[in-house]
């Protein structure tokens, strides 16, 4: 089971079909769907309950459904070690702007129904399919090619992407592993502008909104 | 005066010629350069002075530098309230590296010394100028080009961008507001993709790094 936090978290949730067990609400009336009928509870026992610092004013446990196969064709996001909750899930909500439908997570990568996950996702979570597994494993095996994000390897602006493919993203502190650096055939990396170049890298969720932004680009031809 | 902590982030402002005013650390042999002579503290002192749930094993204290002016020339952002700390940090940061020299934030964005910006920048706020003001006020001024984040405009991947120009990024809830609104001349939007369509926007970051990133590109001709 995983707990999701606010009415509009919770109805994304609900209208993705995912099995609600218990919703609990402050308020009787807080949703339009009078079918719901939450459980009233004070203020205090939310408190209680929430993941949240400051706790919203109702709260639903989901059913965590069958984890779905991968499928090896179109775009894929492979994730090699990501730890902050906050990354993956900004991470999933790009996957869900750029019409990315699978999420490949190493085992090693924080688990998708942490609530500060589900919460930073703004519901969609609900809108892309998240497999976890063997990343080496899966990457051995796939017939589509293999990007990953690197220092110092070919600019993103003048490299090819193919319509379906994986682009791996790696751990904050570390980036991809050297396992998994092995395996990619497609060495990409997000240039550096300006006369002081210091920076030394740049966060795995803004480096994988600019690595999707321009795959798309390319691949739809504007 | 403002705080920072740990040896990378105080090093990079030592290195970028901000007065050091006081050095605390866990341990006398912290820091390569002798000169430093940090003042000796406990971990238990430190954790009292320290602005982080988990403390480095080193703080210092930097006098705040005189405001610089804005110059009215090369690329700049702009930020029209933003609140959370952690999202100026990471704007500073992915300014550093696109090269853009000047933030100007306006009077109601979170303050740059706070602690969390200062740490989540990794250092980056040493090397850009960011400017505190009127926003409204420096936008009827400037003799550059406005362009402004909105939904449902013209696409990022279609529009020009000139060599010089300001880019507006709005608050986290409401966007840009409608006093900015109106003094930005190139409305832009980042596209979505995929069939579902139902993100309801972009976290302000992950929308900054890939408007810059499609800026540079273009201005670079790459």
């Amino acid at each position: 089971m995983f707990i999701a936090e606010g009415i509009k978290v919770i109805s994304e949730f609900i209208e993705a079909g995912f099995e609600l067990l218990y919703l609990y609400a402050t308020d009787a009336n807080l949703f339009d769907n009078k079918e719901l009928n939450p459980i009233l509870i004070s203020e205090q026992e939310l408190k209680k309950i929430s993941a949240l610092v400051t706790p919203n004013n109702c709260l639903a446990v989901f059913k965590i459904p069958k984890t779905k196969l991968f499928s090896d064709s179109g775009l894929v996001v492979a994730l090699d070690d990501i730890r902050d909750p906050g990354n993956l899930g900004t991470i999933i909500r790009l996957c869900d702007w750029f019409g990315i439908e699978q999420l490949f997570c190493s085992e090693t990568t924080v688990d998708v129904y942490n609530p500060k996950v589900i919460q930073s996702t703004m519901g969609s979570v609900s809108r892309v399919t998240v497999v976890y597994g063997d990343l080496a494993k899966m990457l051995k095996t796939t017939s589509l090619p293999i990007y990953g994000t690197f220092m110092d390897e070919n600019s993103i602006y003048s490299e090819d992407f193919s319509k379906e493919g994986i682009v791996i993203m790696g751990n904050e502190a570390n980036g991809i592993s050297e396992e998994i650096g092995f395996l990619v055939q497609h060495k990409i990396t997000i240039p550096r502008f300006g006369t002081i170049q210091k920076t030394e890298s740049l966060n795995v969720a803004t480096a994988t909104a600019i690595v999707l932004s321009e795959m798309q680009r390319k691949i739809s031809g504007k």
